[in-house]
């Protein structure tokens, strides 16, 4: 047991205060290879999955009362030295430096969690996220990979950020659960993809064999393109399938995560 | 061909202008019945397959530049009579009665589209949203129902209300291209369920048939629930399945909106 306490911070000016205040932005993300998770199911799902990735925990005052159990949990790492620091702090300051509207009053700072893109050769099972804009539907694609067994998701440069703090909520911790890798530079995320022999799957209205008509191969990435543009010429020009969602009304489309989720449930591991 | 011009109007004391504007709010949807209808997109739809609902189509100056060839088809139709009125308004007049942050400068007033749930007699294959709560996961619903062949969605009371802005932009259009019946009291709607022999299927955590094991009846309904409270009980007593969504990784569960898209998906006609 070491003997690490609580702290009690109250000033914005502090240097802990002003970079999770800095975490906001990308470009600090980038310079500190950090960034902030906020809630209570977050932040649990961080401690039970990838506890050496936290930097700090935050508390309200108002969260420490109301969450009192998973305060001393905490406080329990932080003695036992598997958090490096738990943080106190008044209300207000918590507003200053929250993600939401309406927060939990918990928040922590992690170390970037992604790997080299060459992990990539150990897998089976991965998702590409190709120029995906939406933060909320890349998380919302973490959390569906996740729920169907897929073991990475990888997204190309141009991909909105993975740590940007609406992408992590939707995630709903999933982003903790299976392996990242960012911001891949296409033509060499293909060539890999290529010497390692993955099968290409790409998902495309305009695709030409259906969705559950699909027996996938022992290796296989599916990518999931840009909601208005989809998948990018390059992709395209390497699929192995390009694989369509039946549709029978008078729709002509789907909502994008909504169709990505639909593609990640077919090919889901059984 | 009618006389009927392209009006102008640039006061906010306008009654048409008052009127849209009040049907920002429930309370003067249900005193007027009827609702606003924001975006290119919408409101051709709108025009396409319910031009009857429609009782008039605002344009802001910027739009009627923009959209020159949308504005010419609906004077047509004006002329025609098929359109009551049109009319053009100052762009910031358009900005005062805009339900949306980044508007596109064409908005309708529509009359209610829904039908009485006696309705339902008629038809086969209902989407019934029990409860559901967030306008975007309703109006994804009703996208979903469309793209997957079913002839109608029935919300319930206490569920979000359909003709919220939100909502009709989340279904992309597919509000006018199936059966809508809103607030249905539940204990009657479960008596004409049963009266008219539809299998009540409900989408459920705890289900016990995995979704994809279902054999449709020949008529039934699907069940959504709450987001975060599932199912009411009522619907629950009276399923003829419990039906859940296999799910393989370290999470325990999906976003509402995807949950009920993979059910639909599912149950799709085929």
């Amino acid at each position: 047991m070491s003997t690490k306490k609580v702290e009690f911070i109250s000033s914005r000016e502090n240097e802990c205060i002003k970079r999770v205040k800095k975490l906001h932005d990308k470009k600090y993300r980038e310079e500190f290879r950090s960034f902030i998770i906020e809630g209570l199911k977050l932040v649990k799902e961080a401690i039970e999955y990838q506890i050496e990735c936290i930097n700090l925990v935050i508390f309200s005052q108002q969260a420490k009362e109301k969450y009192q159990e998973f305060f001393e949990e905490c406080k329990y790492l932080l003695q036992d030295g598997k958090i490096k620091r738990v943080i106190e702090v008044p209300d207000k300051l918590f507003e200053y430096i929250t993600t939401t509207s309406t927060p939990q009053g918990i928040l922590a700072e992690c170390i970037f969690v992604d790997k080299d893109i060459n992990f990539i050769k150990n897998l089976r099972r991965v998702v590409i996220a190709d120029n995906l804009q939406d933060p909320g539907n890349l998380g919302t694609l973490i959390r569906c990979a996740d729920a169907f067994g897929f073991d990475a998701v990888v997204t190309t440069k141009g991909t909105v950020d993975i740590y940007n703090p609406k992408t992590t909520r939707a995630t709903m911790g999933s982003l903790f659960h299976l392996q990242i890798m960012r911001e891949a530079e296409e033509g060499k995320l293909i060539k890999i993809l290529k010497d390692n022999s993955f099968a290409v799957y790409v998902a495309t209205p305009y695709g030409d064999i259906e969705i559950s008509k699909i027996v996938p191969d022992k290796r296989f990435c599916i990518v999931i393109g840009n909601e208005s543009e989809g998948v990018s010429d390059s992709f395209a020009k390497v699929a192995t399938r390009k694989i369509k969602i039946p549709m029978v009304g008078k729709t002509e489309s789907l909502n994008a995560a909504v169709a990505a989720s639909i593609v990640l449930y077919e090919l889901r591991k059984r």
